[in-house]
């Protein structure tokens, strides 16, 4: 049963809501009798005689036996059940009202929708229109969609959101090149960027919805491959040494010299370069906004095709050259209509309010430019985005893969999106300065010591959050193993004390989005969010959006408001015993060994996901290189929010070592799947504009279901970029912080831990034969136990 | 590599080109110096000025040190390498260039694109302006989807084929209703069926395409799954009988009784139903011709949401209301505004010339409405369709699903689209009615027999070829199991010598479209055939695309013309031996037991793909169910074309049997894979309008191919309609029509031949202890090979 979650409903009072109705066609003082024949008449935009209406209303029913338009004829008196039954089918419910009897209230009450007294139509037609549909969005943006307003290119507001009155067939398209204040090309220029603009001919200057995407320009995917490093390579032993962070730390020195800006030759407000389609993937909610009065800018940054430098993933100077397209959009800097003529163009339709979206490497630049405090960036909604990218690439010492891209690293993605060798001539001209760049960057780094470095720390932008001076948006998925979990909680935990009101939606999916889901008004909170911030309205929406909410793991479509993740919490602690997680300390050790015979070796080589789940299900052929341990069944449910720990005292038989862990709840039960199911329905971002799949997360039977993990290396005992010295068969002690989660332990069930060494999908597979002894003595699960559910 | 093949491309005379050129802006009098640089500057519409134009040119080579820009600026000759190297970039082969050296000359002769002299430099650019770019489109068109053009809602031709200048973001979407000559909800009124019209505001009268979709309304899912027969059931003795054709001839009673039409109110050509959203999928081709200047109309017939009456598979009521809207269309018929009103709609838009098109079931319906010789029908573009419904749920007096769907039959797929049910009134109405009506149709169709009768005459659209007077143009793939493709093969040979100048494309796929294939013109030459048959504009469009064109199975993206598909052939025979296939009798015999274990029976019952793997193996768990045979080595190539056939002398263990046959090319090879692969490039069908994923069939490894099949039931050895007798343990004789092919069996494959019973993706699966007993003496398998590929 489809299940719909609002939070960006607002409520107002009398008068605002008949002087929203009345602008939006839908009160009229003449109306005084049959208000409602009149509302669902006007409900009915694609039928444009009375005839026409007429045979919509015979299709529909009032009542078990009554269709509406008998309904309306004899003009049998509206009850509730009659009002609900026939919003159930305004809303697309029909399937739903069927199964439930022809009874309208009972479908409001299952899917989750707002029934209130009809004795005011009015304002029970207002909550209607506020009102979800089965499809995806709003009534009054699903009306929009088929027809009902005008489009003006004026701006349009209901319930303080942006109607989609803008006309997305008659956009502006055009291209212009923003100077930078970085030359990673270093030809003594300053580099121009690419900035591809979509916006409605709006008669008023708009805010901008800019999408930071190095992928966009095109992605060199056979070069890319062909760049991937070899994992299945032995983990080194590492010479001791003491290392002060400050040794390290990168200095940001951002005095370019001899560097000349071009001269301006002359300006205008005129683009000389359009375009019909844009030449990457539009950015769903960007869409979403066109319609609704926003512009949208596409940048994909220095060393992309169509414009000059250098692909440094992540880099200070990638960073700067989306900051510099801020800049330009606020007014603040110098753009070109092309890259040769210096004719200066400025953006006199911009409102100079902006905010940045995308989810992964296009959030990460969102979240990055954020830490520059530009101005004229008033927010950004951030999804599935690097805070920090050694904890992408490495972890604790150790090379450790995004999940699913095993041997992948800064110099693999920085050729994917070296655009630049599209075009014929900026391949032959650039081809070998590019070699020896990505010759520099496979050295910084550094694979072969997995250590955090300087090069690591320029691209860290946990140590620039203090320059973040607006609210932000974010959102995680709880099972994203690319973008794992941490790069948005350490974020998170760093601004939450901040004075700006930021807020985070998690989800338990994968790597993905959640605006399309039909459960969650995500695109609803965004407009509503977006009108404080880029339009100035007066709104709640601060106070109205949860700080946090998250998705439940233990039922389909249900979302969750909480006040903090990660901070209000308990803790439980197991101690590690043969085969299982106890409250008392056991005395005893136990060992695992890291290898297996060459035909198993390569059947997991090969295939990583088949390997998990034989660790997980501690298949046999699996366990001598494994401990596993199971905790009694939980009695009651319980929900696990932010790090679990794991402290251990270990030995290895050789001076190298590394230590994977992976938490697991165990039972047989329905587990939400990871990543969305795609329905046929299409949502429409406007007036029959770029329709995209409805999607939702559904469940399915498992016996267990994996929720946190971590990786480190023995010899990263203290930190990160220090080598700690290990000598075979000595015991040390280590604390190791996994994955943070937000997630319910069901009654029933078991918390589940491995402990192992090569992960088939994440780390180096050298399989070596090293022997790991745990004492038991001294090893124990640290889990963090929300303390409610506010 | 990419190859392309284009059938579409006229040669023009000489002040046709220059008069062409000129008027899409390409030839100027005043240009005599350096009409190359005009030339290319104008290949540029998004660069708006001197200097933007400039960035493209510098970005691209015209020799290996030399980009475009430097050797324009210096007046550098323009040689036929670097005419060629600047339009391989032009039409994006620039990947290409690269991997041959920055010769454009290379790549044109690998890619088989024209070359010519280029002293004639118009001459050479209006060849090029005709030639396919690396994207799917013809260069002129991809300029056009670069807003090369103004929308002026006017046709421009070029080459004789409708430029995209129409402007699809003003599109008049509006909807009609029919009125049919059926009442198949027996009102007493004659069926309104509902017709969704798109179509630009052209100034001049235009053709229509109209797709006849009972899906278009919507597919009720659920309730047709729960309507899918139990294929798990015994073949049963037929008790023998003789019967004659004519005893179950169909005969149209088309009087229909005591039905009246509705009294006409007054007129319009105004509509007052609009939408702003098709109800259903768009169907690709009619895309790519609303930009040039056609209307599109969309129907779904008697029995589907928003229309009258009830759904009858295939029945003559349903093609007489897919014929009644073509004859709206051409100005013959009456339609409504809506379902009440009565006020009468005419189509002043129209200029009375209509095509059908689509795919599978839509196909069929255009071949059923051929086959009643409308007038304003001028063409059909028929691809993957049913021209006889018994072939398609029945062969040879068995219950023989569509590959992939066993248990669907005529009821199953009406339950599918009676999308009435999606509308509550119109559900709670007719629900009735329709249970009643499908409970006749369960009969009529006799799962039991398995027989044609008159159910199925009425439904066999070959009877009435003669009707057809105009030219068809089918579209088929050899692998098609769904639709097999004996469905075109028959109609092909019905109306092969007829008058008229049809046209085949024979394709190696399975159920997919081939609109958007790289490889293949497919839209150019329908766009040529739609200018003769729908503009009336007198080109060579018969002469020019060859009758059948096929596409070769032994080697990716290649397409042969040839005259014909099965006549002009010699045969080849081979006799039936002890695993082989020879030239002398064999004298003994051979048995194999239709019956397999529980497990293993419920296994393949499950995954009948498995199932179907393991057989063509030959795996020894399937072994005693089937006699396999494979031919000598072969030591030349050749063509088999049109049906293979079977003689049999069989006896069975009981009173009952079903032979099945599998001809199967054996031999580790490269074979095209049967489904398209997607690329991530999008096609443009206009400007940036209904963009779509370009495809193209790939090639893989495999030791086998599965070429043709074949089933029938022992007790029709005569014909479909009767029974004849069947004696355990006495041998009959039968002789088996396989599906009809066109494939090269390469040297050094094998031809195999496997006979079984009980197909589990397409029989019934009774899982019958039946022994089959072959006598090689008089078994044989005859092969027609093609004399020769011209």
């Amino acid at each position: 049963m489809t299940k719909i979650n609002q939070f960006a409903r607002q409520s107002v009072d009398k008068s605002t809501e008949i002087s929203e109705l009345s602008t939006v066609g839908f009160y009229d003082a003449q109306w005084e009798n049959n208000i409602f024949n009149h509302l669902i008449r006007r409900a009915l935009p694609e039928h444009q005689s009375i005839s026409s209406e007429n045979g919509w209303l015979a299709e529909h029913l009032a009542t078990p036996h009554t269709s509406v338009l008998d309904f309306l004829t004899r003009q049998m008196p509206l009850t509730e059940t009659a009002f609900y039954t026939i919003a159930a089918q305004l809303l697309g419910f029909d399937e739903e009202l069927v199964a439930y009897g022809l009874d309208g209230r009972q479908v409001f009450q299952t899917v989750g929708l707002e029934m209130v007294n009809i004795s005011d139509i009015y304002h029970a037609w207002y909550v209607l229109l506020n009102t979800h549909t089965k499809n995806g969005l709003l009534f009054i943006d699903d009306l929009a969609s088929h027809g009902y307003f005008e489009l003006t290119n004026k701006r349009l507001l209901f319930n303080d959101k942006s109607l989609p009155t803008y006309d997305t067939k008659d956009l502006i398209q055009e291209t212009v090149w923003v100077e930078t204040s970085v030359d990673s090309d270093q030809d003594g220029q300053f580099d121009l960027v690419q900035v591809d603009i979509q916006r409605p001919k709006s008669v008023e200057t708009i805010p901008i919805l800019l999408t930071a995407s190095p992928y966009y320009q095109g992605m060199m995917i056979k070069e890319s491959d062909a760049k991937v490093h070899d994992v299945n390579k032995p983990l080194e032993h590492k010479l001791s040494n003491s290392v002060v962070y400050e040794s390290i730390k990168y200095q940001n020195n951002s005095v370019v010299q001899n560097v000349s800006a071009r001269v301006i030759q002359g300006h205008t407000t005129v683009a000389t370069k359009k375009f019909t389609t844009l030449a990457g993937s539009a950015w769903d909610l960007n869409n979403y906004f066109l319609s609704r009065g926003y512009a949208v800018a596409y940048a994909s940054g220095v060393g992309t095709r169509h414009s000059d430098g250098m692909q440094d993933t992540g880099s200070p100077e990638q960073v700067e050259s989306m900051k510099n397209v801020v800049e330009w959009l606020a007014g603040n800097r110098v753009a070109f209509t092309d890259r040769d003529s210096q004719i200066a163009i400025s953006a006199d339709w911009s409102n100079h309010n902006i905010a940045m979206t995308g989810r992964s490497y296009l959030g990460t630049l969102a979240t990055a430019v954020a830490t520059t405090g530009v101005a004229g960036l008033k927010t950004v909604v951030s999804e599935a985005a690097i805070s920090d990218w050694y904890q992408y690439y490495r972890d604790n010492g150790l090379v450790v893969a995004p999940g699913g891209f095993p041997g992948e690293d800064m110099d693999v993605l920085a050729e994917l999106v070296y655009s630049r060798i599209a075009d014929t001539a900026d391949r032959m001209r650039t081809q070998k300065q590019w070699q020896d760049f990505q010759t520099k960057t496979v050295t910084q780094q550094d694979r072969q010591s997995g250590n955090y470095n300087r090069y690591w720390d320029a691209r860290n932008y946990l140590n620039q959050v203090e320059n973040i001076k607006i609210d932000m948006l974010l959102v995680h998925g709880l099972n994203d193993w690319n973008v794992k979990p941490r790069q948005v909680y350490r974020l998170w935990q760093a601004i939450n004390d901040n004075q700006y009101g930021n807020k985070l939606i998690l989800h338990q999916g994968q790597h993905i989005n959640i605006s399309n889901n039909r459960s969650l008004d995500f695109a609803d909170q965004i407009n509503l969010w977006f009108s404080k911030k880029l339009l100035g309205i007066n709104n709640h929406a601060e106070m109205l959006l949860p700080n946090v909410i998250w998705q439940d793991n233990t039922s389909a479509e249900t979302w969750h408001q909480l006040r903090e993740w990660g901070t209000q919490t308990n803790h439980k602690t197991y101690n590690l015993a043969p085969d299982t997680l106890v409250t008392e300390r056991a005395n005893s050790e136990a060992s695992f060994t890291d290898y297996l015979p060459e035909t198993l070796f390569k059947k997991y080589t090969k295939d990583f996901n088949y390997w998990r789940e034989k660790a997980i299900e501690g298949a046999s052929e699996i366990k001598p290189t494994q401990l596993s341990f199971k905790s009694e069944i939980l009695e009651e449910s319980w929900t696990l929010s932010g790090e679990p720990v794991v402290h251990l005292r270990v030995k290895t038989s050789q001076n190298i070592g590394l230590i994977s862990v992976m938490l697991v709840d165990y039972g047989d039960d329905n587990y939400l799947k990871p990543h969305l199911t795609s329905y046929s329905t299409m949502i429409d971002r406007g007036m029959n504009f770029a329709q995209t799949n409805l999607n939702e997360f559904e469940m399915k039977k498992s016996r267990y279901k994996m929720i946190s993990i971590g990786h480190t290396n023995l010899q990263n005992r203290t930190n990160t970029w220090q080598n700690d010295d290990l000598v075979a068969n000595e015991y040390v002690t280590l604390t190791l912080k996994l994955q943070p989660t937000l997630y319910t332990l069901r009654k029933g069930h078991q918390i589940g831990l491995i402990l192992y060494a090569t992960d088939f999908e994440m780390t180096l597979r050298g399989n070596q034969n090293v022997t790991y002894t745990i004492d038991y003595g001294d090893s124990t699960l640290i889990l963090p136990e929300l303390k409610k559910l506010s």
